[in-house]
């Protein structure tokens, strides 16, 4: 038996230093055991949850959802939708009505909604929105009490994963839970500009979100590469900018599709229009934009970002933004402010002419303040706040106060610095660096979820009041290798990890529990139409995920 | 310029270096520029191939096929199958019949295959077949001269990648295409052990392999995991070793699917029933078949690899590649062979007992050697031949003359010395070391195609005679993060530079070239169904792909 660890443990490092060229790990005559699936146990894990012996039988022809109200679109709309998922993406069978047990399970009549405040019509949901709710299921009636009508959505998504088959019948067990999350802000941030993601995918990367309670879509929507956003001020813009005009557009009513869809399930639609940097194809339709670079003292004919010298600048950014303001909802919008490259700033004699006038020297970082100070002022004056990639408190640039600062730098390693850094300085903050899900860490075992689910955005060296400045974080894929045909495969269950982290309590970080309910988590999402890959070895799902 | 080109570098280096903490390349003012692809170029490219000015004409109402015949099942379906290729992912306009131009293009009034050899009815592709063909598009008629009806699936599918759209009608430029294959076994290798793969996926893949050319399906059906094939003569193997024995196999109508599928497409089907290690699923259904292992004396409840020691294993054998060799018309079996652990052996006093008796001594090569050799009789007396993983012939196993030796050590580095060992050693052998799809190299910068796609399966130090011993070779996918949700993305257009090595030429390697037509070819497959993944940067295909 010693001599067998022993044998394993040097196994393990072999395979390990010459990992690409093993085939797979499993070559030891016990092979590493498929990890079982957890059976009815919701993700992300609730903070307070007791679970009992008893169970309830669930039949489709009877059982209810109560508690909505004609006001309340997004209640009704979530029963129809909890009902859907609970009775058909399992195989749910009906024994009528008026019976009192089945196979000797009681049965629950139903789940009944109480929320501590009305719903209001057309209320958005907001940094500020309470998600906090209990659940209950201990009697013949189950039921949730929500602090508002997004928390009841979080409640019911919960609701519908302790659900599961025993046998060919839908049972629950008797359960108590308390739950509300770590943090406010759970984002998801897509880039669809590098590639164009079609609607459909994205409409089933909202419910991919829902069924893990993130709450913000932070929509990278345009970018250097393509300028996708059909503007109603400047239509060239998507007419000169989208790879294709007709087909590589979000329309308005696209967009308006999206808000709504997301609004249903409790999530945030935070646009980003970056700027000035990676505007690029924003200049094809706005001419006079964007800086003309210069070498030798003449326009080589390439661009740079937007010029920060022309009033023209801040007209034109009056107008994007309010029409802006007009069709996003929420209270924020993300701006940009990533990687600003002064190259062909410094070299425009017109820039260099206006940083005299202005006293700012040859220090382009005051120039690049000048700009954010004059775009805040046009977001203020539309009520909107704003969030930045954190590049720009690194060059030294001075920010409003009450800007979100993103760090999305450092890696898993140095983010705890980062995080102290703008804490530091006062500002809120959005953690991103352990969370680009565009690179596969870990290319061998590919459970870089490990990686994801360990990060803890309050581990760094700081005051409590530093740590609360922390809203949470986003899960971020920018696109340049993918696209429809396989965003929702890179992004699920990956961004799960980030989910649980986000939403459960600080000492939830066993990986050994939780590969265990990821694994049921992943087949529950395939079930449910997302293609989520594998992330936890060789297994199967119920219900495989088909192609159409 | 030439700071600009100073920092460009000094740019690169420190994005390589902390590449994980960088968001795109492209912050320098002139962004990579995204990459065109071709109009109309082939993939994997021709040997000999001339393009001319002349462009024709092809209209979906008058354009035909000619050539087939009643007895010609395989040509006739092509006809249908690259008529909808070429008019429906395009979007072709027809004008009508006997014009003889639109908008000035003469049109192109059919095509015509030319077998030398004619259709004989049921014939299988085999690794003899003679892909060789002709193409000439100079006059109103196309033509194909195929040596085998094999070789004309080859020349549609060029012509069908040649028709391209030219301001919304379909053209084709006048050419002259003599091709033939580098390497007569041009293969996929895929595992349906570690995850199930759904037949709708099976045959989305194997359509792919068309579009790339590629002849050898290698289907690793089974292994330590589960046993999905359902076999008439055992049905307990998948009854308890497949995941479930409902959902998770593959039905003789299944795999009849598969073979007749991938026949008409010129892809030979070699079944893998790996053996005697990676078999733990084999020993569910088949009591007895596994070596129980010892510990201490005593044993411990584990299995090991299949029973060498016992005559009931090789009346198992028999009776199970009886029962293979009647299903799969392919004359090679892949039997396995890799990875084969002697712990549970050394320690089984009956194969103690039996290697005494045989005077093996303590020599577990010659044990596995004589497993081998009874295996090989078996095999052999239902005429067909074998392929193995390379692992025997390390380990000192006298292997027959015959065997096909599968490299996949040494990863892409060291596979040149590998090549060497094999084939200076008699022996003909296939590639899959730097081609291990399931490892994802360049996690950052994702084009691991491009290492793929310069590897040289002759360039190893040896004589001619050895090189042609190397038959080609095969990407390989194994399943254990890979099902349905991914395999097509993960495989494709990863695949594709496999494909192109082994068709073209020895000197078509220029990546710049090819990453053109790589970038079209990728698109061609999306726009026939394939959810291939972007594999050259941003940019956008004419028609994306759609989850539906």
């Amino acid at each position: 038996m010693a001599f067998k660890l022993t044998l394993y443990v040097f196994i393990l490092i072999c395979t390990g230093i010459s990992a690409r060229s093993r085939r797979h790990l499993q070559w030891f005559p016990n092979v590493t055991p498929m990890i079982q699936p957890t059976i009815g146990e919701p993700w992300p894990r609730p903070q307070q949850m007791k679970t009992y012996a008893t169970q309830f039988y669930l039949d489709p022809v009877t059982f209810r959802f109560n508690g909505s109200s004609a006001s309340c679109d997004v209640l009704t709309q979530a029963f129809e939708r909890y009902y859907l998922l609970i009775f058909e993406s399992n195989s749910a069978r009906g024994f009528g009505r008026k019976r009192r047990t089945v196979r000797g399970t009681p049965v629950l009549q139903g789940m009944a909604v109480k929320l501590e405040k009305p719903c209001q019509v057309f209320e958005q949901p907001s940094l500020e929105m309470n998600e906090t709710y209990t659940l209950d299921v201990n009697s013949n009636y189950a039921q949730i009490t929500a602090t508002s009508q997004w928390a009841a959505l979080r409640g019911l998504e919960t609701f519908s994963q302790l659900v599961h088959d025993k046998n060919g019948i839908l049972v629950i067990n008797a359960t108590s839970i308390v739950d509300w999350p770590r943090f406010p802000h759970r984002g998801v941030m897509l880039d669809t500009s590098l590639h164009y993601i079609g609607m459909p995918t994205l409409l089933k990367n909202l419910d991919a979100m829902e069924f893990n309670k993130f709450n913000v879509f932070h929509w990278h929507m345009v970018g250097d590469y393509s300028f996708p956003y059909q503007s109603e001020s400047f239509p060239e813009m998507s007419n000169k900018g989208a790879f294709n005009p007709y087909t590589h557009i979000y329309s308005q009513l696209d967009i308006a599709t999206v808000l709504a869809y997301a609004r249903l399930r409790g999530i945030r639609v935070v646009p980003e229009f970056e700027n000035p940097s990676h505007t690029l194809a924003w200049g094809k339709g706005q001419p006079g934009l964007l800086t003309p670079c210069y070498t030798h003292g003449k326009p080589d004919g390439t661009l740079g970002p937007i010029d920060p010298a022309l009033n023209s600048t801040y007209d034109f950014m009056t107008r994007l933004f309010t029409e802006l303001t007009r069709v996003f909802p929420d209270r924020y919008l993300a701006i940009g402010g990533s990687e600003i490259d002064f190259y062909c700033w410094q070299n425009d004699p017109e820039i260099r002419k206006f940083m005299k006038e202005k006293g700012f020297d040859d220090d382009f970082v005051k120039l690049e303040g000048y700009y954010y100070g004059r775009l805040f002022d046009v977001v203020s004056s539309l009520d909107r706040r704003v969030s930045v990639w954190e590049d720009s408190l690194d060059s030294g640039v001075k920010l409003h106060k009450e800007v979100i600062v993103q760090v999305w730098r450092g890696g898993d390693t140095d983010y705890p610095q980062r995080l102290a850094n703008v804490t530091s300085q006062g500002y809120r903050t959005l953690l991103s660096s352990p969370w680009y899900l565009n690179y596969v860490q870990n290319p061998y075992s590919k459970q870089d979820w490990k990686t994801f689910y360990m990060v803890n955005p309050r581990n760094f060296t700081g005051s409590e009041k530093q740590k609360e400045l922390v809203l949470g974080g986003e899960a971020c894929l920018w696109t340049e290798y993918v696209d429809s045909t396989n965003v929702l495969s890179m992004l699920w269950p990956r961004a799960s990890a980030v989910a649980e982290r986000l939403w459960s309590a600080k000492d939830v970080h066993d990986v050994d529990e939780a590969i265990h309910r990821l694994t049921e988590h992943r087949c529950r999402m395939v079930g449910r139409g997302i293609p989520a890959q594998p992330a936890t070895g060789p297994g199967y799902c119920k219900q495989e995920y088909m192609y159409t």
